[in-house]
C-alpha cells in the first residue's frame, strides 16, 4: 500500500506536524506542499519558519511550495488550513476528486462528513458514501473527512468506553490548553508568561457539540447524536504541547471509581484500527499517581497518540471525576488526521490517482 | 485604636506578606517577630530570604527574631505557621491570653473557631465566646480565629451573594492555582515550567468542606452548615500570584446569567466591614470582557483584596458558569487575616495587653 | 509649572506606559492621544488593548484618539511611535513648533539631536539650539530630544561614574532582555517559553554606538564621541520587564572592585536633575548579595527609574565585571522620556503653546 | 565488547539520565543501582521520582537499590554523586579496583585525573597510569576519570578547533544556564518564573579553570595548562535543558569571522572517537541564522551530544564573538561520561571484573 500525499497549509503549525509525522511513514510519501500565494513558487526551506526540535528533512526543504489549487501531484491531501480558507479550498479539492483528510473545523458538523476518531467511531467512515461534491466524471470520487477539535479528542477517548459500559448522561469539563493549539505566532508571550487566559473564542461550543456526533450512532439517516449534556470551560496556560482537562461525568448506574478505572484500563482499539501504523499500543493509559498525567511529562506517550488519564475518583456532584491529557497537535490534529487516512486507506477508500 | 502585633512564622511566605501589609497600617504595629528555633536570636534581615518586590523595611530588618513561645511583647498575634507546628503553638498562645488570628488550616473546622471572611459571615465572630482554652486567670481571654484556604475564599465571595439571592444547591469548581500558594521553596521549577500539576494534596477536601461552614448559619448550637454539594478539581499552574477558578453552580429558581451578573455586581460588604482599613472599595468586580479576569493582570485589584469575576454565562449542565480570581497570599492568606483582625478590633474583641 | 501633553503612538506598549506615568504627574496633563488612522475617531478605551496591572484611568478611556497630525491641543508631545513612522511624523511636529520628546530610535544619532539621560549628560540639551526644522514663523521653535535604547540606558548609567572617575577604555556587555522591549504582540509565546532567543535585530549596533554619544563631550562642533570600544551580545529571555546585563569593563588605572563599588555607590544626580519629579532618590543602587539584582525582584526600584548593580568583582580579562539591571519600559523608555521632558521644562525649553 | 555497569547516585537527576542513555546501549548494561542509605533496599521504581519524558524501563524499576559501597556487581561505575559525598565514595571504589567514570567536580582538577572530552583531549586518558589509589592486590587497578562542568563542555568544544588553528589568547563568556543543571528539586519556581538569577555558586571559577586543563598538553609531568585568560559571568534562566553561552575570544593572528566559521565547521572528532557508540555525527554544528541555536529548538541535536554554534561575527573588543549551546545533562553530564567510558573501553582500559 503506497500513496502520494499533498499537504494543504504546509507552512503552518499543523502543516509542519504533518511533515514530521509523515517522514518515514510506511504508506504515505509527501509529494506536494501547498500554502498561500505568498509562499508559492519558493522552496519550503525558504518560506517555512520551522518550529520542530528535529531538523527539517532536506528533501522537504528543497521542495517547491504550490498554491492550494486542486491539481497537486498526489493521491489525497491532508488539510492543515485555517478555517478562514478551508471552507472554499477543501470542497474544491473534493470536487476535483481528492480525498481531503482535514483538520479544519469547517465541515466537522456537516451531516455527511465523518467526524472521526478511529478508535471511537470507525464505522462513521460510511458517511463518505453520502457525500456528493459534484465531482468531474472520469476521476475517483473526492470526499472530506475531519478529525475533532484538539480539546475534544482526549475527552471523547475517555468518554467512549464509559458510554459503552454505562451510558454517559452529563459531562463537565474544564480545560487547560497548550499554546501550540493557537498556532503560530499565536498567543503573545506578554499575554501568557506567568498568566492564564480563561477564554478561547469558539472553543467551548466545539467541546459541547462535537462529542455528541462522535459518540452518536450511524443509521440510515446519518448520525443520531448521543444526547449527552455537555458543559465546557476553557483556559489557555503556559504549556507548549498537551491539553489537560478536569472532567466530571454523570454515568448511568453510578459506578464506583474502581469500576470506572477498570473500564478505562481495559479499553482497546477495534482490531481493524489497532494494526494501523499510527495506532498506539494503548489508546488510553490510566495512572495511579494522582499528580499524573502532566503535559510536560506525559504528552508524548504512544508517540503523542495515547491519551492519558489520572485521578479517577468520586465526585460529590456528578459521580465520577478524572483528568485526561492528550497531545493537541499530534492526537488532536496532524496525528489524528494521519490515523484517519490510514483507516480510510485500509478500507480501500483512498485510491491511487492517475 | 492601636495595637501591637506579633507575627508567628514571620520568615515564611505568609509571614513576609504580613510584614508588607502591616507596614503603614493605621491600627497595627509589628512589635514581635517569631519563627523557628533556627532563626531565633538573629535579626530578621539576616534570616529572612525576603521575596518582596519592595525592599524589606529597615525597622523590620533590624528586629531580633524570637522563638514562638507565648511571651511576645504584643497585644495579639498573626499566625503564618505551617500546619505541622500550628496545632501546638496556636493553642499555647490562646491559653496565654493572646488572640490568635491564624492562616493555618488546623482549627478552621473546629466547631468553636470562626472560619471568617468579614464580608461573608461577620457574625461568626460570636463563636469566640464559646472558646475555652483554659487560660490563666488575670489575663484577658485568648482565642483563635481563622481565615479559609486560599482557594476557598474567592469561591465563597462569589457564592455568598448567590446563596443569599437564590440559594446555591451545588457547585463544581476547577482551580488553576498560583505557585505562591505552595510557600517557599515550594514547587521545584523543573516540575512546573511549561507544565501543569493536576494535584495539590488535601486541597480538594478543603474546597469541598470550608464553604459550607462559611455560608452556614450561626445558631445556639454553633454553625449549621449550608449543605451545598461541592466538588473541586485542583491544578497548580505557572503563575506567581492569583488563583483562578472555573466555577459552575446550580441555583434555586434557575436564574439567568443576567440576573446572576446583576446580583454579583450589586453585592457590597456590610457597613461594619466596609469601613475597615483593609476593606476594598468593592469586594467583587465583574468583567464583561470574556478573557478577564487574568491572574497577571487583575490579581492586584483592590490592593489584592478584591475578588474578580468574569464570563458569567449559562451552563448546560449546572445552570450558571463563571470564573473567579482572587489573590491567594493577600485576600487568601495574610490580607484576609488582617481584615479579620480589623473586624475583631472594631468589635472590641482585641484588647491592649499589659 | 503646568503643560498640556500629547502622546503619539498612544495605544502601543510605550504609549500605555506614558499614560500610566503621567497619571497624577505634577506638571504634565495628557490632553491629546494620537495613534494610527485605524484607531482615530474612536475612544481610547475602545481601541487600546490595555496591558497595565492597574486599571485604565476613566478620563483617558473616554478620550477620543486623534491621528498623528501636528495640530494636537497640547504644548509638547511624547512619541512612542514605531521607527517605521517616527521618521516622518516627528519632524512634522517639530516643524509645526512642537517639542517632541521621543522614544523612537530614528533621530538618536542625528548630530543636533540630544540623546539624553538627565543624570548622565544634562548639558546636551544645548544641542537643541542647533536644530532647525524650518518651523513656521509666529510659533515657538519645535525640536526633537531622544532617550537611548532600552538596553543602553542601564549600561550607560553604570559607565558614567566609572568614566568620570577612571576613564572607560573598553566594554563587553551581554544582555538578557525582557519581552516588553519587543512591544505588543511582540515575541510569540511558542518562541520563548522555556527558551532563549540569542538575537534582537539591530540591538547590538545600538549598544555599541549610543554610549559614545551619551558619554561624549559637548563642544562648539556638537558632541565629541567618547571613543570607548564597545561590544554587545544580546539575548531575549522570558522576563516581563527588566533588562539584565553582564558587563565587563577595562578602566584606566586598573582600580580594584572595592574602588569601583565605592564610585558607583557614591554617584548622585546633578542637583538640577535630582529635584525633578521623576528623578529617583538614587539613580544607582549597588547590592552586596551576588545573586542580586534580579528582574522580577528589583526592576521596580525607584519606581522603575533606579538602575541596580550587583556582583562587582575582578575580571581576569577586562579588569572589572558587574551586572546591571534597569526597567526597560520605564527608565528605558517612557519614564526616561518623562524625565527628559521635566529637565527641558525646568530649563524653560518648553513653552505653553497658544 | 560488553560490560556490566553500576550507577552511583542513581536516583538523582544525573543518575536518571545515565539510565535513559544506557537503555539499549550496545556495550554497557546496567546491573547495579546505588544511592543513599535512605533509598537502599527498596526498588528503584519506588524511590526514584522519575523525571523522564519516556517511561522508566520496567527492568530498571524492578531493580533493588544498593548503598554506595564498593561491592557492586559490575565492571565499572558511573558516578552522578553530589560533590558532598563523591569525595569519599569515588576513591573507595577506585581503591576497590573499579574504574569510576565520574560527573562530580571533586577530582576534576586533580593532577593525575583526566578531565576528559573525547573529541578534545583523548590522549589525556594516559593520566590514568599515574593514578595510585592503593588498590588491593589481585584485582584490576581502579581509577577515576571525570568530565567537565556542564557549562565548560560546550565552550571548550568551540575553543578546541580555534586553539588548534589560531591559538586562543583570551575568552569572555556569559552563560544562560538551564534549570536542570541545578539538579532536583533545584531552583524554586518562585525564584525563576519570569526571572533570571545572575549567580551560580562556584560556577564562574570552574569555567575559568577547567578549559586550561582540557586544552593543555600532556607531558611527562602531567598536563601543562593552556594558559588562556578566561572570564565567566553566569546566569540561571527559565529553560529546562541547554546551556547557551555568549562567547568572545581573542585569537592569534586576528582571523576573520569567515575563517573562524570555516574552522569550526570543518572540525571533526579524531577517528578513534568518531566511531564510538555515543559519538555524534558532528561534534559541532554551525548555524547561519543569527537567532540560532536556541535551547528549546536545538538542544537535542546529535541526541544531545552535538554542541551548536551561531552568530559568528566580529567583536570590536576581543576580535570574534559567537554563541554556543550544549545539552547540560547529556553532553554536559551523563552523555559526556558515557562517551568517556566508551573511549576507555575501546582503549582496553576497562576490564571485565570477576
Amino acid at each position: 500500500m503506497h500513496f502520494r500525499v499533498g499537504i494543504l497549509g504546509a507552512t503552518g503549525a499543523v502543516g509542519q506536524r504533518f511533515i514530521q509525522l509523515l517522514e518515514d511513514h510506511p504508506w504515505f510519501t509527501v509529494t506536494a506542499l501547498a500554502a498561500s500565494e505568498r509562499s508559492a513558487g519558493r522552496t519550503y526551506g525558504e518560506v517555512a519558519n520551522w518550529m520542530g526540535r528535529t531538523p527539517l528533512p532536506a528533501r522537504i526543504a528543497a521542495m517547491t511550495v504550490s498554491e492550494c489549487t486542486p491539481d497537486l501531484p498526489c493521491d489525497f491531501v491532508f488539510s492543515g488550513l485555517d478555517a478562514a480558507v478551508a471552507g472554499e479550498i477543501e470542497p474544491a479539492f473534493a470536487r476535483a476528486g481528492y480525498p481531503v483528510i482535514s483538520n479544519a473545523r469547517n465541515f466537522r458538523m456537516a451531516p455527511d462528513v465523518p467526524l472521526l476518531i478511529p478508535e471511537v467511531n470507525p464505522g462513521h467512515t460510511a458517511l463518505i458514501d453520502r457525500q456528493d461534491w459534484g465531482q468531474h466524471a472520469g476521476r475517483g470520487r473526492g470526499f472530506i473527512v475531519t478529525n475533532p477539535n484538539c480539546a475534544t479528542v482526549g475527552l471523547v477517548m475517555a468518554l467512549k468506553p464509559l458510554h459503552d459500559a454505562f451510558g454517559v448522561e452529563a459531562v463537565m469539563v474544564t480545560t487547560l490548553q497548550a499554546l501550540s493549539g493557537a498556532g503560530y505566532p499565536g498567543v503573545p508571550s506578554l499575554d501568557i508568561l506567568g498568566n492564564v487566559i480563561p477564554h478561547i473564542g469558539g472553543e467551548e461550543d466545539k467541546l459541547e457539540t462535537e462529542p455528541n456526533k462522535l459518540l452518536g450512532q450511524l443509521g440510515s439517516e446519518g448520525v443520531a447524536f448521543a444526547g449527552i449534556a455537555l458543559s465546557a470551560s476553557v483556559n489557555r496556560v503556559a504549556v507548549v504541547d498537551g491539553h489537560l482537562e478536569s472532567v466530571a461525568v454523570r454515568l448511568n448506574g453510578a459506578p464506583s471509581p474502581e469500576e470506572v478505572t477498570h473500564v478505562l484500563r481495559d479499553w482497546r482499539a477495534p482490531a481493524a484500527v489497532a494494526g494501523l501504523p499510527s495506532s498506539p499500543e494503548r489508546p488510553l493509559v490510566v495512572f495511579d499517581e494522582p499528580a499524573f498525567p502532566q503535559p510536560a511529562r506525559h504528552v508524548d506517550l504512544g508517540a503523542g497518540m495515547t491519551a492519558s488519564i489520572g485521578k479517577v475518583r468520586a465526585c460529590p456532584v456528578m459521580g465520577i471525576k478524572f483528568n485526561v491529557l492528550s497531545h493537541n497537535t499530534i492526537r488532536g490534529a496532524a496525528g489524528g488526521a494521519v490515523l484517519n487516512a490510514e483507516l480510510l486507506a485500509s478500507e480501500g477508500r483512498i485510491a491511487t490517482r492517475v
